[in-house]
């Protein structure tokens, strides 16, 4: 049953446009990133880097300074750099869009060429200093301080101090033994392997041994003959990498290794420098995800100084950030926890070997983002949804006293980008109804200046209207946000066939407070066919809070069915919804949670659309896969219970499952034996897979892609 | 244009049933093998053997022995067998059905049990003579002189001798050096890898080293973490294997090697013992396969002795069958050539050192197979094409003088079973009217007893009307024959849409005299549904002689697909055709031609399905390859002509392309790369696959494929 009385619309008032006949229509390459006309279609941007406490607009051909009056002053432009660049041998630059400036009282602009790295003195046109890279790079790290440079060469890690000089890290590189590189597979918030000390004089970095960890075979279909190309793959129950964490010191090309102890089934994350370069801190978390322990190491000897914090939960625990420190104050520090059931920050002391305080709380719902800290007002300048559980918004919070400062205009989905001293912050935002503001912040006060405020780029288009609301979870309790797109020219009277769009897993969220509620551009084109489109965040997904998660543990899938369901419910509930025509499509998480609806209830679907779905979890890999739903082993009956194999005789309706063939993240093992599963059961899934792509289709293939999910719904759904 | 005038109409009376209300529909699993209730379908049969010169009826629970007065003598049943193989450890057998009765005045029947080769002496109730074997063996060849046993384990061949000793032929034997199994992937009549000799004293094998072989990398989806399955494959225009022959003499432990000389990019077949068990051979056919020579080696020393012959032809020779030699007469022996551009026999005469007489001629269209001799007559016993291109008909030619006695009824497809002395024949046969009848004939009188005349087995059935006929190829001279199945309960009056069934590939005829034009039964399920079928055999097939084949050289595709328009263009003639409503469907080569016809006639077929489609000539193997398209080093506009990734923008239809995901005959490569060509150029193919299976379906898997087969057209073509 529906509450329709609690139900909250808010409809997007620049979408209330009458539908007039000379309005255009959007194609697939308008609408979806990599289409040929994808990017005249979106909102005016600025691209911008900060110079001290100054902001440079960093354009094609040009850098510019923004003065006081809100003019843009001229600093140096694209011919001037690469005249210099090619007289000194150094290929030249395409674009200045990437420009750093590492030195806010120097006029040094840091510039990253295909061969070199250099700082350019814009005041005298010439290079301050100059590193030339050998080929065949791939990860770059570079710390400004020491000006050296870390990188990746075949499987080996290498450091070019500012001298000139290559310093080999490692020697014994393979695809088996893997240094500088990120680990865990991107979870736990790790996205590299290399870590410089604030001196720039010292590099930690990790070591993942993954020789005994399973090939699984991938096939490239482009050379002369198939070729293998195996990746190391753990799946779920099986055995695990081993990683481990050296500092090297160019000074005496020596590595030492942070006495971990033992590091079979340990993940590493969160590592953190003490301000004084002396220091190294990490989290250490047990393979089953539920004992979290943060230690502090000496850089120099590896020693195991001490354990500084646990945390445990009987679900899980999940390490995200490393720590920040105090700027004004070096005994304390950061750190990030989910111990009250939301992401709040707290605050440490060294000294006193325990918590000291917790910085944020409710009033800042769950914190998303510590953008950095303001060392004159003490305070930390974060991203949180406050505001509004579908919102991001910046906030500036006193870190040792309880005051909060509301920093935007309250509205929308904020993205900020500070200042090193955190005195300055710009803030690129959208809400519903506002394609993209930019605003340069002050910190201290929350006085703003609008820098930029874009057109509607599709002022011309004929474009449907997109509402959202919030509907009751399965549990009767929870609020539910949904996005619901009617059709184009959208008669009331008429029946159309609804889609729902779903991805429903952990980290992520669909519905939020952006320009159009952040709509898909493909959920645009099927209202122009003639299509209503729903998206509801279920419980399980992301930035509601630990609770709100983790009622999926030990069953992923099942919770999260029974509350699109109550979307459906209330799809049917619409009058102008054809309740025989519904479809369901995802991808991800999102393709498991569209076979899954499809096999549960097969009377409702009529037609569904799958993209690398997860078909049975223990295909899936270890440290995703095994913090929400344990192993195998331990957790037969849930792994059993959404093993979509075992219930392939349920489906009726009519499925297209769709996979990259070289789909590192959801194996082909997952769309395969599904497949195999129907055909032994007698059903009839339909089939495409891309080859050379993986999780996710790019560029035209991105377009190809929904023109075929399109024509699957025209086929069998309209 | 269709020249109507000539066209020659035969239907099938049988069929012409007035459709009744009471009469049943097939199911698929009534038509296709694999299917449930097939086997309950099909017309009568006799299990049979050779008591030398006496018939022995071998029914799955009993042995009966054929008297003059027509009636069935019992000679043994399967529990007194089993009785007697328990008592002596063996494991029992569940059917008497391939009982072998090795010799003429025994009372001796050749048991293969699992673990035993036997000898039951059905007189005495006792065992004359068993062999236990060891486990794992893949490939067996029993000798009946010597009753020694080849076999192969775990890559290695070996020789069980009478006495039950086991001899290691080889040891190094692995997936790179295969012993003793078919070499050449089965062509140039090759499909076993051990030849003993007459005397079974010593056994020649096949050692085929194929380590400079690339591997294609086929995938197990089956196992807990999907794995590499590797095979040999051999790309056209890549580096092939190496063959040799061994001759292995179990007395001495010893093997000597036929001296060939370098076997690089070398064929060897038609493997052939003396009668005196003392020379052996062969045939050796260069990569090109355009020049053939027939070698004769010492068997005890291995030593090639002579060159007896020489075939040479511009496009290809395709040796497929060993030589015969005349019990008569040691002296001579039967070969086969296409050198008069039609499969004909020949007599060679050692001591003349050349062919002496040509046995077969143009009154026998083209020898199909050569049964055996009667020494009596002296006579060959053949089946040929004499008396129609779509008939079998067996013949007794005489070897050495000009006499041609008719054998068999005159009409139909008959098989011959034929005595040792060539005395007595058996005979099955089918004709488009007959399901099947049995006679047993007299080979020097032509005398014929009719053992069996099955009922029809579908009388109960509401059958559509089967008739064949011809048309002119796109020569405008050479007759085709094609297959016109009507829709069930067929109205004049109505438009339906028509489906082309396609193959066109060398080695192979769809359209022949058989019980119903040899239909397949998903053509019977599709004239249940409404469509017309009609399938064509187009200049490149099978039987029609050297030039009606050849005309395909080096560009395969291109002369099949313009005999298929003819076919089309007669479909299009008949007025309950509705021209805009045809579809194409091939597997294999016909496979390459449904995809090739939709894209090179994207008008005229509204919806395909391929099955483990050619789609680049240069993923196909050497041996099959090659013959028809030279390299693609050699022949590069060849391959360029009917590479069809080159043409996916053209794709306009619906086509649904399916693959056995671990087909090694054409590989995954094929349709992958075809789907991603169609990615690439934006248009939109439909794919299925069948993890776990090869080149073909099986089982219940063919029931699916053709369920999904007809969906297809069912969706987007009725």
């Amino acid at each position: 049953m529906i509450r329709i009385k609690q139900l909250v619309i808010f409809v997007l008032p620049l979408f209330c446009v009458t539908a007039m006949a000379q309005l255009k229509q959007f194609t697939l390459d308008d609408l979806l990133s990599g289409g040929k006309t994808y990017e005249s279609m979106q909102a005016e941007n600025l691209h911008t880097a900060w110079w001290g406490n100054q902001l440079v607009k960093t354009e094609e051909k040009e850098c510019a300074l923004h003065l006081k009056n809100g003019e843009w002053k001229d600093l140096f432009n694209l011919s001037e750099v690469n005249a210099v660049l090619k007289a000194e041998g150094i290929e030249e630059l395409k674009s200045l869009k990437n420009t750093k400036f590492p030195e806010a009282e120097q006029p040094l602009a840091y510039l990253s060429c295909k061969n070199a790295k250099v700082l350019f003195n814009w005041k005298i046109k010439k290079l301050e200093w100059k590193s030339l890279l050998p080929e065949g790079l791939s990860w770059e790290d570079w710390n400004s301080v020491s000006r050296s440079l870390a990188y990746n060469r075949e499987n080996n890690l290498y450091v070019l101090t500012a001298d000139g000089k290559e310093h080999a890290v490692s020697e014994d590189g393979s695809r088996e033994m893997v240094y500088g590189q990120s680990v865990h597979r991107d979870e736990f918030g790790i996205n590299k392997g290399t870590f410089w000390s604030p001196d720039g004089r010292r590099l930690c970095f990790y070591k993942m041994d993954q020789s005994m960890v399973s090939d699984y075979p991938l096939v490239d279909i482009s050379t002369r003959i198939a070729t293998e190309v195996p990746i190391k793959y753990p799946m779920a129950g099986e055995k695990s990498h081993r990683v481990s964490m050296g500092v090297f010191n160019p000074e005496t090309n020596k590595t030492v290794w942070l006495q971990t102890g033992d590091n079979t089934d340990q993940y590493y994350t969160g590592i953190t420098w003490s301000p004084d370069s002396r220091k190294i801190f990490l989290y250490n978390l047990n393979r089953d995800q539920n004992d979290l322990r943060l230690w502090q190491f000496d850089a120099q000897t590896g020693q195991k100084e001490k354990e500084l914090y646990e945390e445990t939960h009987p679900k899980y625990v999940q390490p995200e950030h490393g720590l920040t420190f105090l700027p004004w104050d070096t005994d304390k520090f950061i750190y990030w926890s989910e111990k009250d059931g939301f992401a709040h920050l707290y605050l440490y002391s060294l000294k006193a070997g325990k918590t000291v305080r917790k910085i944020t709380d409710n009033r800042c719902g769950v914190v998303v983002e510590l953008l950095g800290l303001n060392k004159n007002t003490k305070s930390a300048i974060i991203s949180c949804t406050g505001l509004s559980p579908i919102q991001h918004n910046l906030f500036s919070v006193a870190v040792e006293k309880d005051k909060i400062l509301y920093l935007d205009a309250g509205k929308g989905v904020h993205e900020g980008n500070l200042t090193s001293d955190g005195s300055m912050l710009l803030d690129k935002w959208t809400s519903p109804e506002v394609p993209r503001k930019i605003d340069l912040i002050q910190t201290n006060t929350s006085r703003s200046k609008n820098l930029l405020t874009t057109q509607n780029p599709w002022k011309n288009y004929n474009i449907p209207e997109i509402s959202s609301g919030t509907l009751k979870a399965a549990d009767g309790q929870t609020d539910l946000y949904y996005r619901l797109v009617k059709p184009t020219n959208f008669d009331p009277h008429k029946k159309y066939p609804a889609i729902v769009y779903v991805y429903g897993g952990p980290h992520t969220r669909l519905v939020e407070a952006s320009f159009g509620y952040m709509y898909r551009g493909w959920e645009i084109y099927m209202a122009q066919k003639g299509y209503v489109v729903f998206v509801l965040d279920n419980r399980g997904s992301n930035e509601r809070g630990l609770n709100f998660e983790n009622v999926t543990f030990r069953h992923l899938g099942t919770e999260e069915m029974k509350d699109q369901m109550k979307g459906v419910d209330f799809l049917k509930s619409l009058s102008y919804v054809d309740a025989s025509r519904l479809g369901v499509h995802g991808w991800s998480f999102g393709g498991f949670m569209t076979v899954n609806l499809m096999l549960t209830y097969p009377d409702v679907f009529k037609c569904g659309v799958a993209g690398g779905p997860v078909i049975d979890w223990s295909y899936y890999e270890v440290m995703y896969g095994e913090r929400y739903m344990d192993t195998p082993q331990t957790n037969p009956e849930g792994y059993q219970e959404n093993n979509l194999k075992l219930r392939a005789g349920n489906l009726k309706g009519r499925l297209l499952v769709i996979f990259g063939y070289n789909d590192p993240v959801c194996v082909p093992q997952h769309t395969l034996s599904f497949i195999r599963a129907c055909e032994t059961a007698g059903t009839h899934p339909d089939l495409l897979t891309y080859p050379g792509d993986e999780h996710n289709m790019q560029g035209a293939d991105r377009i190809h892609l929904h023109e075929h999910i399109t024509r699957y719904f025209e086929d069998f759904l309209k």
